[in-house]
């Protein structure tokens, strides 16, 4: 296949997806946890994953898939093309909200970030990018973002970074809490990163979050002139776990001179 | 007007406020700061209460209109019918987010929650309730709430009550944090008592919530099994502001016996 027809087509297997997913529905969920107790998968995640990957393979063999349940490639380089992939980001908001999951996905080609996904499932909003080519919102266009001070913000961030962790120390993100306008915790990273590319909030943190969580948003955040770091202010390496922030220009020098002091 | 068609007539009066709230995007909003430079009010908020009770003021001339932005009645007593209003709960959300936001009104005949209704105006998702009727989302009946365990449940609650505050012992709320499955934000009381009473969350809970806030939400969390309270147990006092939760059953038990302590 063409590789100027790769937009269309992701977007296409994007939204075929979605409609197998919001089908589940209607039969039972089988759950598992993962690693931790909380952290869980479905099977309609695997499946999903699997669909993408049968695709992907067939139409672009040459590609490469990392997928968070793991039937894509091992990937421990960015060479060529690499499709980075959460089928479902949110799964237990998926298993319990049974809305506010997204399915996050980045297309990379030899580590640069070309096209970016982020589809609520159930909203129906569809978020995407192309490299140098702006974001859209369904077919609307996302203006640049603005600036924002730290008194008048929304942050994105969950209570579990504001309590005694091992990452990051909380009396300055208590500080944060006590500073900003508000907080706001929907449990998908994907759907936070997207609610930052729109405007409707201001930042985005978490200390923890894998390559597919955040490729596709990276993208998406690009294009409107959003700052994407670690909390550390490094480049995010796609081929491990980092911490994350995006923000508003100004505000993510702010946030990380002032109240993010990791441990 | 025939109380007969009282439920009709006020689903009718929020659909016909959503479409002006909607509407209003378009225009340029016109922000203030109430009492707390965070608590935001818009010229929209004010309009839409005084829609309001332009119509029941005529239609039903001898209801009062208990309200947030303070057009309706002096009320010290919920004798005859009171309509508790909030036009927009959520108003942040309003302003920042566009969407996660809603119409809650209750109506309550001598202090009895006899209607209660949540618009999230942006999904337009009408929960609504009728005394001893049961709770509908949109046209379909919500079933009863079922048990939920705190290690796995999902709880809606603000990451400013889990940092040092003047109402709650913060270190059991950080036991909370780490014992629950996981914790949501959205920013809108009525929201998130109207995803306990889907079972979308588990339980919701606050530290300060008015009247309006919580009335049309009462009245639903009654018809699907869910418990409201006071922090202290107590019941809710509609005359002046509270601490809240909202909870399935068994589950209200467990959070206020062990990880909520008033100071």
């Amino acid at each position: 296949m063409n590789i100027h027809m790769l937009d269309k087509y992701a977007k296409s297997l994007i939204k075929q997806a979605a409609i197998q997913i919001r089908s589940s529905f209607s039969e039972e969920l089988i759950i598992e946890s993962k690693s931790e107790a909380n952290d869980l998968v479905t099977n309609i995640d695997k499946e999903t994953e699997k669909f993408f990957i049968r695709h992907i393979k067939s139409d672009f063999p040459d590609h490469r898939i990392f997928g968070e349940e793991g039937f894509g490639d091992k990937i421990d380089n960015l060479d060529g093309y690499v499709w980075m992939l959460d089928p479902i980001d949110g799964t237990t908001n998926f298993i319990h909200f049974k809305k506010n999951f997204a399915i996050s996905l980045g297309i990379y080609k030899d580590g640069e970030g070309i096209f970016g996904y982020i589809y609520n499932v159930m909203d129906d909003d569809l978020i995407s990018a192309a490299q140098g080519q702006g974001a859209y919102l369904n077919d609307v266009r996302i203006p640049m973002l603005e600036k924002a001070s730290v008194e008048k913000s929304i942050i994105g961030v969950n209570a579990s970074w504001v309590i005694p962790n091992k990452f990051v120390q909380h009396d300055q993100m208590i500080e944060l809490m006590q500073t900003a306008r508000g907080t706001r915790s929907f449990g998908s990273a994907a759907i936070e990163i997207a609610y930052v590319a729109t405007g409707r909030l201001d930042a985005y943190m978490s200390m923890r979050l894998s390559p597919w969580d955040i490729a596709g948003g990276m993208v998406v955040a690009k294009e409107v002139g959003a700052i994407v770091t670690t909390l550390s202010n490094e480049p995010i390496n796609l081929l491990k776990q980092n911490s994350f922030i995006v923000s508003k220009p100004n505000l993510h020098e702010q946030l990380l001179s002032k109240y993010i002091i990791l441990k």
